[in-house]
């Protein structure tokens, strides 16, 4: 129960109105959810898949909306991110995605056409990731009080191992292992955005990783804790991670895959790539024992040919994450409190 | 599967552009879905409660994104709908509705203690409705590219009896039931939206059915169908019900509850209050030998005091809904292209 006496937990002389960054996977974002949403729902992983037993069924069930700008963009569309968002997630508790349901929040002057792209597109895509979109919802808004079309997607999927993937399950000497190279979606979508021209075009890594994580489990690697790397990148995800875990996290850069045009749009932007938005990428915590299987698992999937093992828990500073610069200096990483670019996904 | 290389299932030249009347509840939204969504997803509900079975247990899943305008108005505000709309959605497949996801769209510059009071009364309507809120995302767009806040909310619901609740069961000889008065929730929104000021103020009928649909099942009532009475009110619904079902359905405009200081603000605003939104009422169609039973169930319950018999399916005309006017006259009632009012839930 709330105290509905309660004035807003969120200090209004400091933020009397939603910014974009409390959207943005940063500081902002994780306050509202702290301080807001999980107190008044009752629970504490309101942005995470809650899972729950129905008959003799564990399930898994997310949701996420999509916003995305531009709606196509080199590697994906919002259609592909809406179906394998929500997989995505879904997989992050290791359940096998199965069903989806889609809202469609219209902007009235929407071209037909483009409508007809995004609905083939998102079935196509469920296809590819093994799922049924079964449920939906149109709502068409006045022009000027939408941007082209938003989808939001929640997911059912089906619990079928007894590990206990999540962040409390993190402990001292677990490795971390990241699935493949970071940094791609976000710079694919500031290219497209504006207007920039790199050597090579970079595509999106937009994917869904239910399979690959489906296959470390099913080849008996104990799995820790999982999480995709979307809105904040991987660093914001690790601080998440130590901060829940109560563990320190000790990265390695020069481990960290990052291809090279995706560096060197990342040096001519001013970005760092471990804060640059993915959306086929996750990392694993793992038992140090089965780091070479689970290396060896992943790279077997094409989606995850580039899966490296970038770092390890440390005991040290409960709630921390360092780095091992290429240098060799070590710093700690904080979270961004927005995000480098708004609307990502 | 679908054919991708097909063109625009919705005539271009006719509907280039996405209308309001797209997401209306009427005959354009109806295209939509059946000309476009279905086909895609491979489904042909893919606007009630889809139902699945994992494991033993029986499961129902449905969506439904909230975009109306005012936020707040006489009897609730986008909070209660966004909640009791899923619940009552989940309700109609005779599910126990448990657990709900919420998607939040915010625009910039959305007032915090805005967000505060929709979460807070979020939680309380999912408290009286018995469900919980587990899951959840936010978003954030520019200033603009919104328009305040939209929800959206997805639900799972249990199914603990064997009847075959859908369009298709639904016979002829079978009654049909309202639960209540119908029309408040539009004309409140209206008289905000416009603020007309009537002799009294019009609340919204906004409230949670599933408790008096379960009263029904659990009652031994044989009931072959229910949907909910939403966008385009009754008429749309019982259009669409004696499409699927192959029937001819013959409503008795006496029969049918409406509130006097509801049908006084429909004969000023020229609207026939069978076509105007309500959020907390449904249709029910049941053997006829129920009748009086069914009748009795509902009017123990708070929420459906008024519910009163107001039709039958008879053989006919397959695919027509007729009514007996007041004056004795038997017209066709046929489907708005659009809704009467946009952005009503």
């Amino acid at each position: 129960m709330i105290d509905f006496s309660a004035t807003c937990p969120i200090p209004i002389s400091q933020y009397p109105h939603v910014l974009l960054a409390h959207g943005g996977g940063g500081k902002l974002m994780h306050n509202l959810i702290q301080k807001m949403f999980s107190p008044a729902f009752g629970n504490t992983n309101s942005h995470d898949s809650a899972t729950f037993h129905l008959g003799n069924a564990q399930l898994a069930f997310t949701t996420d909306s999509y916003v995305v700008q531009p709606l196509f963009f080199p590697g994906g569309s919002i259609a592909e991110l809406a179906v394998y968002g929500t997989v995505n997630d879904l997989a992050m508790s290791g359940a096998r995605p199965l069903f989806l349901s889609v809202g469609f929040i219209l902007e009235e002057g929407l071209p037909m056409e483009t409508l007809w792209q995004v609905v083939q597109t998102m079935q196509q895509a469920a296809e590819k990731a093994g799922v049924q979109i079964v449920t939906g919802d149109t709502k068409v808004v006045d022009r000027g009080k939408g941007d082209g079309i938003f989808i939001n997607t929640a997911g059912v999927g089906l619990i079928e191992h007894s590990l206990n993937i999540h962040p409390t399950s993190v402990r001292t000497g677990d490795v971390l292992v990241v699935s493949g190279d970071i940094g791609r979606h976000g710079i694919a979508i500031m290219a497209t955005r504006e207007g920039l021209a790199f050597e090579t075009t970079i595509e999106s890594d937009s994917a869904p990783v239910a399979e690959p994580v489906l296959n470390l489990i099913q080849a008996g690697i104990e799995v820790h804790c999982l999480r995709d790397l979307t809105r904040g990148g991987l660093a914001s995800t690790l601080i998440e991670i130590a901060e829940a875990s109560q563990t320190q996290i000790h990265l390695d850069e020069n481990a960290v895959p990052v291809r090279e045009d995706v560096q060197g749009a990342c040096e001519i932007l001013g970005l760092d790539p471990l804060y640059v938005a993915n959306e086929g990428r996750f990392a694993a915590f793992i038992q140090e024992s089965d780091a070479e299987k689970a290396l060896a698992v992943l790279h077997a999937h094409p989606v995850c040919e580039n899966a490296a093992l970038i770092g390890r828990v440390i005991e040290n500073t409960p709630g921390r994450v360092t780095l091992k610069s290429k240098i060799g200096a070590t710093r700690i990483i904080d979270m961004l409190s927005g995000e480098q670019l708004p609307r990502i996904c």
